[in-house]
């Protein structure tokens, strides 16, 4: 097979407008980067549609997972390092990616809960959205609950900051309707940051139940109707100048509350 | 006095040049946006060396602030909302801002700590330094203490992301050097995170000293010199697929649980 160099190649323009939501959407794939992330979708089961790879430029990591993707009978497309840099969406060098199938689910598909789901409110900046579903994989939590036109857990920025949790992570998308009938019937611990929290984050008991964190969005808290939603109003008690957090700090610390009392230290 | 409108203006043209780390560093002053920021620089007696208002645009807590900082003598430049907007590198609208003058002092000056500095080398970007030195205020910290040429405190994206901190927080600049030779000697407990990490992060006593948090940056942990300068190697014990957090949110969990400890929960 030869190897492509190419922009104007017919997959080349197919893979790099998966940057736009829109294509996403349309064909229900995105385009991941990095042997990290490749190897957290094939860790986990993902539909790999299609492997990338800048076969000239391979380290040795990244060539044994393109054979391990090989072996399974991924189909691969070999391009010039110059080109795999025109795709990449990310600065540095990278050698390896894919074509991978979305799998968000509907909240009717959660039957049970283990642990953390984290509920999130149109969050603004994909960054910011990769960061808080790393953080819930960090905690061993079930995954991240979407609501609203926020970022797009796909976009390249979101999947970069997840490093490879938009795949062990489940990804949900739910309407405010759909959540306030669920949330009751989650068997759940529902609690919700707000800077007029009364109870502080520490003092919820998160292992009873599994826990659910209501969270805001980068510049307002969560709404009244999520409020009503809440067994518990946290607030992080702080003792400086300053009045917040931003939104992926704040939320961390919840989690590894969650975290903490589930799996304390062991000395 | 005139209301400038034009952006030709030398007054204007000065403001703006403060984008650039060279015109600050040689001025030795930095501009802040927004009556937050603004109010932070009046509340903890930085230099104001200019008050710049969108005087048709003031709403009551903007108008009474710009009357405080006046009744200080603080010269005032009146701008319209268009010549405001050209200035402001924020994008939400805003009325109020300021040239206020740099306070970054040598490692000399720290003559005692009351509760934690925050040690960073490096750290690339501007709203990530933000964000730390906001956590470190947030906790009643002492100040960040910056090495090397990484961000510069003073960037827009920091000072925002600050929310105020960049005042209320000491800003010290050291060489890797001057560190080394002040740490044994600063009667703090020395931590250091880091994948290799021994000691669970929250089994470290972090009370009966202040404490002292070296940080990496976003893609390199802390150096071999530095190791050898802590008392503790800590790591952050993590439940799920990926194997690290980000730099800010490592710290955040650090530095909340020196305050945990500090200041424990009250019910």
């Amino acid at each position: 097979m030869a190897i492509i160099s190419s922009r104007s190649n017919d997959r080349i323009k197919a893979i790099r407008a998966l940057r736009e939501k829109r294509e996403r959407d349309s064909t229900g794939t995105f385009f991941v980067e990095g042997h990290r992330v490749v190897h957290a979708a094939l860790q986990t089961g993902a539909v790999i549609e299609l492997l990338v790879v800048a076969t000239d430029r391979l380290d040795d990591t990244e060539a044994s997972l393109a054979e391990a993707l090989d072996e399974m009978d991924v189909p691969i497309l070999e391009v010039t390092p110059d080109l795999f840099d025109v795709i990449a969406f990310r600065e540095e060098a990278q050698s390896i990616g894919a074509i991978v199938r979305q799998r968000t689910e509907p909240l009717e598909a959660v039957a049970e809960s283990r642990r953390c789901w984290l509920v999130l409110n149109e969050v603004q900046h994909p960054g910011n959205l990769g960061t808080l579903i790393r953080n819930n994989d960090a905690i061993g939590g079930d995954g991240v609950i979407l609501m609203g036109q926020g970022a797009d857990p796909y976009h390249p920025q979101a999947v970069r900051g997840t490093l490879g949790a938009i795949f062990s992570q489940r990804i949900v998308r739910a309407t405010p309707k759909e959540l306030a009938a669920w949330l009751p019937n989650s068997g759940c611990t529902v609690v919700g940051t707000s800077p007029d929290g009364t109870m502080d984050y520490r003092e919820v008991d998160y292992t009873s139940k599994p826990v659910v964190i209501l969270g805001g969005n980068e510049r307002i808290g969560i709404s009244a109707e999520q409020i009503a939603l809440c067994d518990h109003l946290i607030r992080i008690p702080m003792a400086g100048y300053v009045e917040s957090l931003n939104l992926a700090v704040a939320t961390a610390l919840v989690q590894f509350e969650v975290l903490r009392q589930r799996e304390p230290a062991t000395p």
